[in-house]
């Protein structure tokens, strides 16, 4: 990679000139390191966040698309980074849902993704750096914003936020508040984490905590019909999803700081936005079958967001994990969402 | 307590005389101790377990009601004990549902549950053990087996394995086989301990455990209603359930051996009754909200059995803890189960 400058952007200000309202970031981007003129690269933002002050941060973002085309800003679960093309590959690309031949996808690695940033980090403080990020790509406005999971939580505070920048939002199995039944799931694996650093043994007590997240992610109609019976070996009763378990924990542990996973892991457990204050057209996603976030949180979210509301449940053995697993329903979702996105960018280049 | 002897038994034999099958236990009770001649105390047994071959195991067991009344066998999860007055006492007492006035109740420890039998246990083992104990108090026959979860897994087992010894069976939150989903949720408790145990911390990794066993217990619909956000306090999160995810640990680690929690959480997932085995007139209760063992699977266990059988399906905010919190709709169902047992004798009484 080469590194190229930016002009550094002023702090925001209000107009008497203090430092700017909790609601509305300090933002200065201090430099690029992109191969690709912006479009893939890190910016060194100044921003308040809400449980631990004023730091400089370090965002990382990637463009993919046509240039000049309108920005999707797309979000995945605390474990997705900013190449949305490869965790959601069946959704963002050329002729996909998400059709970078019509748009323009923004996306990030979340602030705390590399371990580097161990304070306690909101999902509002991801919203903000995301509007201090567009502040510094000359990006006034968004034309979508759609968020899994997590990214659901951040695209919510951002519609909160930052609403007059977004022109309507996604929201697929993420709320506006965490379920206090998820939230001790989440603490559970935390402290499995804990459990292993008090002997120096991290890898073990993370891959503990993946596994645990991993079952909070799934159903038992898909182990179900997965695995079968416990079997004795050396002594032992072996379950027969522990070779899957096994796997999960491996392809996780090596590219995740243990520190990138406490802080992100308990973000989510910090989701707390008031849907009333959301005008922005929504769409909500739910999945009957999440056991991470109930499907009557989203009957709550839709009933008190105040823009154009829809809403969508779908079925899916997959639980919360449905927008990685169910390609279909979900292109389906998105593509009735977003349609008209681009469109007419295509269509002028036909014309002409 | 005082020690009594009673008269050893022979060993089962099969017709050839030689050593009874799989299905018929071999069993020799060698002692009593007992406060109350008999009625509590401890017996050695010789049993042939499923997968840890013959061995002489001490079963304690309690007895409460009236003597010479009809015997009703009870039965709970893997941390009950043989004092069903105790753990039960919203059901089983003068006046209960499992009326003591009217009924013998006998119940025992777990195989296991005192830590000292470090293998692998099959529910049949259990179910073997209770058949041995009858013969070695002289029972001939239980009027009723009432089991709740691991204590159902058990009743099926010896409706199963002794059915001509059993009138009937009450099966509470508790099938045929485990379930792959909640077994994976089970064998991550195991890991805790294991965790643990690296370093030395028993207690700390079977705290893990059984917070993770209690989440599985109850359900999100509980929590909801009872906990409410996660806050920062000193730099870190902390989620609402756990001061009671704490409490529910202090009060367990001290009580259970580590090795009775790692042999009964497997013996719960070796688990696996043919139920077309089962004629005896069968009650499975089942509860909508249970995570641990989906509805789905009572729906099958009731299609499968070949005697009389009948299911009700609670709906609880309690989910798999319904048989411990649930006292009135789980009082009328034992009260329609069992009714007619015992009534005679007290007839008879009134009438003397």
């Amino acid at each position: 990679m080469t590194a190229m400058s930016l002009t550094a952007r002023p702090f925001h200000s209000s107009p008497t000139g203090a430092v700017a309202c909790d609601d509305a970031p300090t933002s200065i981007a201090t430099h690029v390191d992109a191969a690709d003129a912006g479009r893939d690269g890190g910016i060194d933002l100044l921003l308040r966040l809400k449980h631990a002050g004023t730091r400089i941060v370090h965002v990382r973002h990637a463009r993919v698309g046509t240039p000049d085309a309108p920005v999707v800003f797309v979000a995945g679960g605390i474990s997705a980074d900013r190449h949305a093309t490869g965790w959601w590959h069946s959704q963002v690309g050329p002729g996909c849902a998400i059709d970078t031949r019509q748009v323009q996808v923004l996306a990030i690695d979340w602030l705390g993704s590399d371990g580097a940033l161990d304070v306690p980090l909101d999902p509002a403080d991801q919203a903000d750096a995301i509007a201090a990020l567009l502040d510094a790509l000359g990006i006034d406005t968004l034309e979508a914003f759609v968020g899994c999971s997590y990214g659901a939580q951040v695209g919510l505070q951002f519609a909160a936020r930052h609403g007059s920048r977004l022109r309507q939002l996604v929201a697929i199995s993420g709320v506006h508040r965490a379920h206090p039944y998820a939230s001790a799931w989440r603490a559970l694996q935390r402290r499995a984490v804990a459990l292993g650093a008090l002997q120096c043994d991290d890898a073990h007590g993370l891959a503990l905590a993946r596994q645990l997240a991993v079952l909070s992610y799934r159903t038992p109609e898909e182990f179900d019909g997965r695995f079968g019976e416990a079997v004795v070996t050396d002594g032992r009763v072996r379950v027969d999803a522990e070779d899957y378990l096994d796997h999960c924990a491996d392809r996780y542990v090596g590219r995740t700081p243990v520190t990138a996973f406490l802080r992100l892991s308990e973000s989510i457990d910090l989701q707390a936005v008031d849907p009333e204050r959301i005008t922005v057209p929504t769409t909500v996603v739910a999945v009957a079958d999440d056991r991470l976030v109930p499907v009557v949180q989203a009957y709550e979210l839709v009933e008190r967001l105040r823009g154009e509301t829809r809403l969508h449940v779908l079925r899916s053995r997959y639980g919360h994990d449905a927008f990685l697993k169910e390609h279909a329903a979900i292109a389906a979702l998105l593509e009735d969402a977003l349609q008209g996105i681009g469109a007419d960018s295509v269509c002028r280049e036909v014309a002409a």
